[in-house]
């Protein structure tokens, strides 16, 4: 199944104790195309400036990216500059410039209406209910935010909840909207407002997917170098969503089997610059990590329990 | 098989944003034992001062806890006096009182000098290394340490490590051991310095165990009420060394096992003040939660992978 995502499309100047980039490819649609498309074709809504460097986006295609739905307006792209700390925990904004994406209103073709799997990058609210209405009849629809939506769009954001299946957020978002600190009631508190699953992202520690009946937790792979934490979030996006789509399936166990295509992307997109690592992944890469987090977590407890002797 | 666990024995003065709590039993050498002694006998050496609450320790007895190698001195009981802040992310120490700790000398009995499991709880390396010098031939010895020590006595403690199997610190312990902001980095770091195997804990967020061929991490078991963190990295290190004792085998699975023991206990100290949670925990409520955590971790990947399509 082809696999909708809105969000951004950006050029980004990144500096990391181990080196600087200026303008790379960035932003959230395209992190999450990027390791979506190693899963499923992915097609692309978001809006880009005249100065922006479209041969690096079309190097991608072959993947099964389309970006013929990404509108070239008049402008500057949306830029981002960011500063990370020593030991990538912190992150500084140094400048965001909105240009064209300032005024985005993303339309959704009639030949792409009735795509089943949609993910809504972190924009607006009010632009990915706008997006909702134009989507015919989803079998998921995720979503993401940030506290600056959290913040200034609250009511329009839980307008939003009613309407998606998966809110899929950082831990710190997740405190912020519900109120609460403990992450497994503030997942909650998300199920009570809407969404079926709540995805709470804990960064360098994992993932957690909640839903009614069920917890499953998977750790961030253990990496002994990571280089740009940039785009994580929206790769493990990308590969959630894109295995879903890819199988067409929403059982539990396939959730679950999703969120550990999510942690592979996550952990490929922090190896290097931008989405510079993707250049070296194919289908065996991920088939291998994923393997590998099977073995991560794996125990075995015996039957009978070794308690009942 | 016994186990023999050596630390303190202190009365913890603690303040959470849901309640205090003063002169309760705690210490390294407390939590560890009744912890470990739901799963197999534990001997403790430490001591206490004239005013401790021996009859509080007592009723642990028949769980399988022997206090008799615990000396009684002259002099005030160590205590320990903490303040947690409203998202138990942080603690600050009130007041440390040393008491008769300050003088403590652990001396192992004759008919204790052949056990085979041994934990060396948070002391003065000197001492921990005093204590290895009184076991015969220990299977498996696994210690704690503390930042205080890593800055004080850090040549002291890099002997010791050569001489230990297992080293179980919190995060930021290792990082400053090993002046390496990456655990896993750091974790490699502890590797080449003596012990066989790391467990580095991450309170909320769970646990790694590191050898030489293999990585496991277990998150911390999600809930929703945590009221008191205090010892929970001890009761940690109790149920990951009560397994390995009770089953008296240290292959890797059987490792991996008692990673999940660690966790399921740790997940218990924290439910309540003090040890007080472990009042109404046996067998069988370990049993279900180590189940508990291999649902929270579980997937299937099919074996051809759902990418040979």
């Amino acid at each position: 199944m082809t696999l909708l995502v809105v969000g951004s499309i950006a050029l980004d100047s990144i500096s990391t104790p181990f080196g600087e980039t200026a303008d790379a490819l960035g932003g959230s649609a395209v992190y999450f195309s990027i390791a979506g498309s190693l899963l499923t074709p992915v097609q692309v809504v978001g809006v880009i400036g005249r100065d922006y460097p479209v041969q690096e986006l079309r190097q991608w295609e072959d993947r099964g990216i389309d970006w013929s739905a990404v509108e070239q307006a008049d402008g500057e792209s949306f830029r981002w500059k960011g500063k990370y700390s020593y030991d990538l925990q912190n992150r500084e904004t140094l400048e965001t410039r909105l240009g064209v994406f300032a005024s985005f209103k993303p339309r959704i073709a009639d030949g792409l209406r009735d795509t089943k799997y949609v993910f809504l990058g972190n924009i607006d609210p009010e632009l990915q209910l706008g997006v909702l209405d134009q989507i015919t009849s989803p079998t998921l629809v995720a979503c993401d935010t940030m506290n600056y939506w959290i913040q200034s769009k609250r009511e329009t954001l839980m307008r939003l909840l009613q309407r998606i299946d998966v809110l899929m957020v950082n831990d710190s978002e997740a405190r912020e909207l519900s109120g609460d600190w403990n992450i497994y009631r503030a997942a909650r508190w998300i199920l009570r407002h809407g969404p079926k699953m709540a995805v709470i992202k804990q960064g360098e520690y994992g993932a957690v997917l909640v839903t009614d009946d069920s917890v499953f937790y998977i750790p961030a792979f253990p990496l002994e170098e990571v280089f740009d934490p940039t785009g994580a979030g929206d790769a493990f996006a990308g590969g959630f969503m894109g295995h879903l789509a890819r199988t067409d399936d929403v059982t539990p166990a396939n959730l679950r089997q999703a969120m550990v295509y999510g942690a592979a992307m996550g952990s490929f997109a922090v190896e290097e610059f931008s989405i510079e690592r993707f250049h070296a992944i194919g289908l065996a890469e991920v088939t291998s990590r994923v393997r590998a987090f099977g073995d991560l977590v794996r125990f075995e407890v015996t039957p009978e329990g070794p308690l009942t002797e």
